[in-house]
């Protein structure tokens, strides 16, 4: 079978921004946690990654990972088992970085996505190429809130294009969005 | 500025299957309210009809709406407004499908989505070219809980083919779901 497992997805909740554009701590929504799990697991990626440097927002996620994956959750709905299993939860980007490199023993090129980047992007046909040559891993970045914080999009290796539709709107939610860019970098009909 | 006006979504909470595959109606998820709103104003789409036969779910998707339509949400959150005025909320398909012919002096073509499709289904090429011929309007049906019943896709113009990832795993959200259906048959880069 075919996998992506050199392909990983982060979900950032700190540095992001909120509506005045101040850096904040987001807190973790466990939506967020299943829907991308679920998309994690349908383009078989390697892990899913929830940063948060906060230790009660890692007590939440492990009181959701043992109700899903040990507890009544697993046996009410055993198909959210597969996907609650990529997630790792760390405290930072760079414990993330560090847990892909001690499994590739190479560091991963970082990938973030944004709603209001520009400048020299990473178009979706390019990065669908870069990512099929497997010669790195790779970690793609979510934010979450009003989106990443300039200083880690700066530090990453590629910017990918925002996501447009048809109009001028496209503020998405992160679960969405991550969908959207799922399907167009790995995806195709089959 | 193009737009797909002539497109609709309907989010159906009944007829669906519950786990045990019995005939459900399902709970409105104020989730689904907004995430799907936003993908719909994002490619342009006609309306997004909430399709619930409960007057008490009404009651929540008119206190849900006044909130961010009338009251502080649209406030604190101004980008929330115009996906949520694309929301109609109505008692059964048959309402929704009037509204839309209503509007367009024709009947929409019905397109229902399901994970678990068999038979003669609609694959996504075909579908993008049906809806860019602008003949008729369009209804795209999306179940919640364990997915419509069997008769509601009987009846339907399309069934589109399920989305499948890379591997086996096709268990996705209902919204994360609409984001794939959505970029496949309108999105595209630019």
């Amino acid at each position: 079978m075919l996998t992506n497992e050199h392909i990983y997805l982060g979900l950032v909740h700190y540095p992001v921004h909120n509506k005045r554009k101040e850096i904040i701590i987001s807190a973790v929504a466990t939506i967020n946690l299943h829907d991308i799990a679920r998309l994690a697991k349908t383009y078989e990626l390697g892990g899913y990654f929830v940063i948060n440097p906060l230790e009660d927002q890692h007590a939440l996620v492990h009181r959701f990972l043992a109700h899903w994956l040990k507890g009544f959750g697993g046996k009410y709905n055993p198909r959210r088992v597969p996907p609650l299993k990529l997630i790792h939860c760390v405290y930072s980007l760079e414990e993330a970085i560090e847990a892909i490199e001690k499994k590739w023993q190479q560091a991963p090129q970082i990938i973030v996505t944004s709603a209001k980047a520009s400048g020299n992007l990473l178009d979706y046909q390019m990065a669908r190429r870069l990512l099929q040559q497997k010669q790195t891993p790779f970690l793609i970045i979510l934010g979450t809130a009003w989106g990443l914080a300039e200083d880690l999009i700066s530090q990453a290796n590629y910017v990918l294009k925002p996501i447009y539709g048809v109009g001028d709107y496209n503020h998405l939610s992160v679960r969405t969005a991550a969908a959207i860019i799922l399907d167009r970098l790995l995806g195709g009909e089959r």
